[in-house]
């Protein structure tokens, strides 16, 4: 990337960033009105970045040079690019789009398309059944509760949807997650749930996960306590040909397949068995076609056209170019407050790699640290470092007009959702321009970039809209840096190490003298 | 703080930090045992750190030459450290410390601490009132539910808290938190709360904030419209004198004072008399025993025998001499799923400064960002890049010996919770010694720098003393950077720009044309 000539372009621009704190600096020359980008009912506003017409350019000069969007209609369309070339490698396709790629005649992907057509086709027969009561409990009573249980990609996405999309929530459907394999995590949920009518959806691609198929068994021990038959309450979400691909053990198998990665699985069965139960079928096809409209944005070739890739490019240029580490997404949207730990791990973990696609060190930099809370509260929290501190942080703000629910009420002249875009639009107006000051307490550098992604409402379509916006972005900027984004080797050695620290509780280690059991000691010495 | 002797060498020593990656690097010379520091139940081994006792050594005379220790001291006495001199400030005395200074004879703020314990008797006759049922709804039913309603300061903490400690809460007795301006976040809490058992606790010092105040009336109209008056349910916690300090609109109030911040109020009526509601008074006071335990720690003058201030300048060898720009926080416990959130606007809001006390420029960089969600999920989130990304981050682990409720299973011959510490401590390793690996995806550099905070299980007292770690630990940092931690400044510019878009909104700004209106069409264009 560093090497292209536009690469090399943007070093030289990256020396005098545009200057945001200069009068008029965000709306000169209808910058405010330009800079806009709008995809579906999304549009984001970017005056606020510390960029020129010729950073644009050259921005999209890198995204023609490094083919970012021609790669990213060869994986669309099955191009096996989970892989580090000459090495051992997980060797896939990657085709989370093609589970959403259900709403035109000939999809990118065909093959794994009705694959998940199939699977679909399976849920909504299943969902069904269990409004009918079909599908019951023992006593014949309905399920009225489901636990998700799963881990990272299968419990981090679902969660932050299943909240964002509570207020279109069926009144008697409840549904709890247990993830962690801190056994109070399971315990907590199981303290407040009544068994008898809960469905328990248990979420591994491998069938292995450690934690997941621990609280699996201490969820299966409260059943039978409860004199409840687990497979009549189990619900397997796997590969096909899983350990837990198993009939006698589960009420029904739904599949995830090898070319949909963890993290990018939200779309697939691992996301939409609990938000069917939760919404209802057809909310969840409205979400899945906000997701397959946006992935059609993602081939426009123009940057100024194309939502995810100005926004991958926009982050590269802050990143690489202006040397942020981090970026924060934060949300004026109570209902998108567990997005960001979503987000944190679907970029991260993608994108937190050392090596190129031919296994080569790289020369810059690949990911940045993402975090983020919901706005306003934020506002009470950390944005005091975000205005005034050392470190600085590009912000990508979400925000939306109106709220999900409509209860409201006007306080000193306005109502709290007026109040709530006020200060998101504030915030990103007091980030760019700061503000002199003769006290120095009161003085604000200004030009700390933002951007500012509206939509109207958070509907269960602009959900999946979000989700695929970022997941392009995070696809792309991969390509970019020319890494792979599909693997994650890193959580390797934690695991293995972590398997010798048992086998030293359990007395079973070969070597009682080393680091690992030294530190065994030294933690558990309660002196 | 870099020109001091300390400094200095440290800046020298930096060039080369320990390599954590060498043959038997963490167990040398008995480093494992030796670099441990404990402080009540809870014990901190910091092998895994980038140092030499030549390190440590130059951290001591660091902390010795910035009198760290003694501006502890004289802000536990009462001196009036929260301003800039020269210019106008809060000129305030910080005394969160004095709210748990309540188990000696000799307390080091005597007027603060009886303030403090005025309030704690007020609060048990409370308590006691709502127990007994002496205080109860119109009907004469028993309050069961308390809604929190708070932003920032007055949110984060006691959620934090109340998750944390929800293992120890009553059954008959439940909590829910309102904090956001979007209106989204109220009706998603009134849905599924009986407003007619229900407390509501309104927190604010100021009695003036926006987003409080809202929720507030939110909660009003919800009250009425069930034919219930407010001020038969609602509860003030508020500076005395306040707005909010009404007799005649609260069935009662409880008073925070002027020498203690938002962010360091969790010990203050602020976090206890909801934890009371939830817990009972005993275990609040547990609590507060923990916190108080640990202040008189920090009062030590040996960093090897002080974990706050060790913790402190550890953080700051990472963060100022090795140049890390961010600081993750994990915690092995999902009990303690938002205490990150908490530590996070505790600590950006206190150290993301970039002058000093006098109201010079700083030199060298203040806080850095601060992040964080619980282990084991983590593990499968954002953890590829702590171990293999480009971005370096130190991080500082908390886990426990045992879980809080106890229900646990052997699965594949070991429990949950030894899983849980297996994980830990092999995070932590693997962070540190890296792995060699010819196949360079499987690589691993090693060399990131964590320590590990252990304790024996996650009780009232543990938590009060975390807590109160964490809080010493920020204001250690804040003497050592010169700053004042104590004011937010940085938050007002937002709140300046938030009026004049809402002024905008309702059409009574004066300047129709300028920046604000252009912005506030733009995004509010649907296209």
């Amino acid at each position: 990337m560093y090497e292209t000539d536009a690469g090399k372009r943007l070093q030289q621009l990256a020396g005098r960033p545009y200057d945001l704190t200069a009068p008029d600096a965000l709306t000169a020359a209808g910058r405010l009105e330009r800079y806009v980008c709008r995809a579906g009912s999304l549009r984001m506003l970017y005056s606020m970045q510390r960029i020129t017409d010729e950073v644009l350019d050259a921005l999209q000069d890198l995204a023609d040079e490094c083919r970012l969007v021609e790669q990213f209609k060869e994986m669309r369309r099955g191009a096996v690019i989970n892989r580090i070339a000459g090495w051992p490698s997980e060797n896939r396709q990657v085709l989370h789009t093609a589970c959403r790629d259900i709403f035109c005649q000939n999809p990118a992907a065909p093959a794994a398309t009705a694959q998940a057509k199939s699977e679909l086709e399976k849920l909504k027969g299943f969902l069904d059944d269990v409004d009918s009561g079909g599908v019951c409990n023992a006593d014949g009573k309905k399920f009225r509760t489901l636990i998700h249980v799963g881990i990272g990609g299968s419990d981090l996405g679902p969660r932050a949807v299943h909240e964002a999309l509570q207020a279109f929530g069926r009144k008697d459907k409840d549904v709890h997650f247990i993830s962690n394999v801190d056994p109070d995590d399971a315990a907590a949920v199981l303290e407040k749930t009544d068994l008898a009518t809960s469905l328990v959806v248990i979420v591994s691609k491998s069938g292995t996960t450690m934690e997941t198929r621990a609280n699996e068994q201490l969820v299966c021990q409260a059943l039978r306590r409860d004199g409840l038959e687990p497979r009549h309450h189990c619900i397997a979400v796997t590969g096909k040909g899983s350990p837990m691909d198993n009939p006698e053990q589960y009420l029904r198998a739904f599949y995830m397949y090898d070319y949909i990665g963890g993290r990018y699985s939200l779309t697939s069965m691992v996301g939409l068995v609990t938000l069917g139960f939760s919404l209802g079928y057809e909310k969840i096809v409205e979400f899945l076609h906000g997701a397959a409209e946006m992935d059609l944005v993602a081939e426009e070739t123009d940057i100024r056209r194309n939502l995810p890739l100005l926004l991958a490019v926009l982050g590269i240029w802050n990143h690489n170019y202006l040397g942020y580490p981090t970026v924060a997404v934060l949300p004026y949207s109570q209902a998108l407050h567990r997005f960001p730990a979503h987000l944190q791990q679907c970029d991260m973990e993608s994108n937190g790699k050392s090596i190129d696609r031919n296994g080569r060190q790289l020369v810059g930099k690949s990911g940045p640290v993402l975090w983020g809370e919901p706005g306003t509260n934020g506002q009470h929290a950390f944005y005091q470092l975000l205005h005034q501190g050392t470190e600085l942080v590009p912000v990508e703000f979400i925000g939306f007009l109106r709220s999900q629910r409509g209860e409201d009420l006007e306080v000193a002249g306005t109502s709290s959702q007026q109040k709530l875009i006020a200060n998101l639009l504030a915030q990103s107006i007091a980030l760019a321009t700061g503000k002199e000051d003769e006290n120095p307490n009161k003085y604000f550098p200004g030009n700390r970039p933002s951007i500012l992604l509206i939509g109207n409402s958070l509907t269960p379509e602009v959900m999946g809209s979000l989700l695929a916006l970022y997941e392009a972005k995070i696809v792309l900027q991969g390509f970019a840096w020319n890494i792979n984004s599909f693997d994650q080797e890193g959580v390797q050695l934690g695991k293995a190490l972590a398997t010798r620290l048992l086998a030293c509780m359990t007395g079973s280690e070969s070597q009682p003298q080393g680091l690992e059991s030294k530190l065994l000691k030294a933690a558990c010495n309660t002196g």
